[in-house]
């Protein structure tokens, strides 16, 4: 069980970045996603559509408090951050990531929060992206496996060298 | 030499993506990216001060005209999207990647673009981020390799377990 933990999201602002974590932790094989910061029904009514019509179990939830979270957690805590130690150094990969919460933030991530996990952990160190720092860290997880197939879905692409081609699965 | 190409890009509405998108590419060892669509003089400047302050060689351009960019390279040419074959069951990272142009589009890219590209490669073929899949597909290109030193940076990160430090490298 992989869950992640989308800190300090802001209505406007970060919409869109925020939609992109959380369909790229769908996608990279995370099983739930919890969105912290400023409360936005769209923004989670607009991935839920993206998930019911394409989907699997993947949930999404809010919570306000996001210290309980982490501090609850009983599985491994690991927070994504340019100043952290290398991933790829680390031994996090060793441990028992069948119940990981993956922290991100967005802009500013208060202090506390490097001190109540378990990892701070830096897929690269220059500034770039949480969206692509979670990819890269769920594909490690995941041993370079994607996964395609999602229960229940409406629709599904049929991959394709040069066209753009669904189909309703059986 | 690697080159980013993304496509459609919308003032506004697509400012945080786009310089995640350059960033990203940055981090992952592409060595230059061509922004097209809307003309964004503030998000271009905004990240050329921060390759200007991390350092390195990464080369930020604009071109409104992104068709000539695809057909005149030389080289190999991606177009990362959810509709392609995938691109671990492709045989793309075994071509010249030492030349490598990858497109990445917005919400939509015209068709034409799938026939003038040498592969469309999905990173998964669920609806999620231009940004995960960039950073995906460069990690592989780069054997899983991450960049870490860039030179002339005015600040570098010493990674830490649990501190955020820098330093003004030597």
């Amino acid at each position: 069980m992989i869950t992640v933990l989308r800190l300090g999201h802001r209505r406007g602002r970060d919409d869109r970045i925020s939609s992109h974590v959380g369909l790229t932790a769908r996608q990279f094989g995370a099983d739930k996603i919890i969105f912290s910061g400023e409360h936005d029904e769209n923004m989670l009514e607009s991935q839920q559509d993206i998930v019911d019509r394409w989907g699997g179990e993947f949930e999404i939830t809010y919570r306000e408090a996001y210290r309980p979270v982490i501090t609850e957690f009983e599985g491994t805590r690991v927070h994504l951050t340019m100043y952290g130690e290398s991933f790829r150094e680390s031994d996090v990969l060793e441990q028992d990531i069948d119940d990981l919460l993956i922290v991100v933030g967005s802009q500013k991530v208060p202090r506390d929060i490097y001190e109540k996990v378990d990892y701070n952990l830096g897929v690269g160190h220059q500034p770039h992206s949480e969206v692509a720092a979670l990819a890269v860290f769920l594909y490690e997880c995941n041993g370079h496996q994607i996964p395609q197939s999602f229960d229940g879905a409406d629709i599904e692409v049929i991959p394709s060298e040069q066209h753009k081609k669904t189909r309703r699965p059986d």
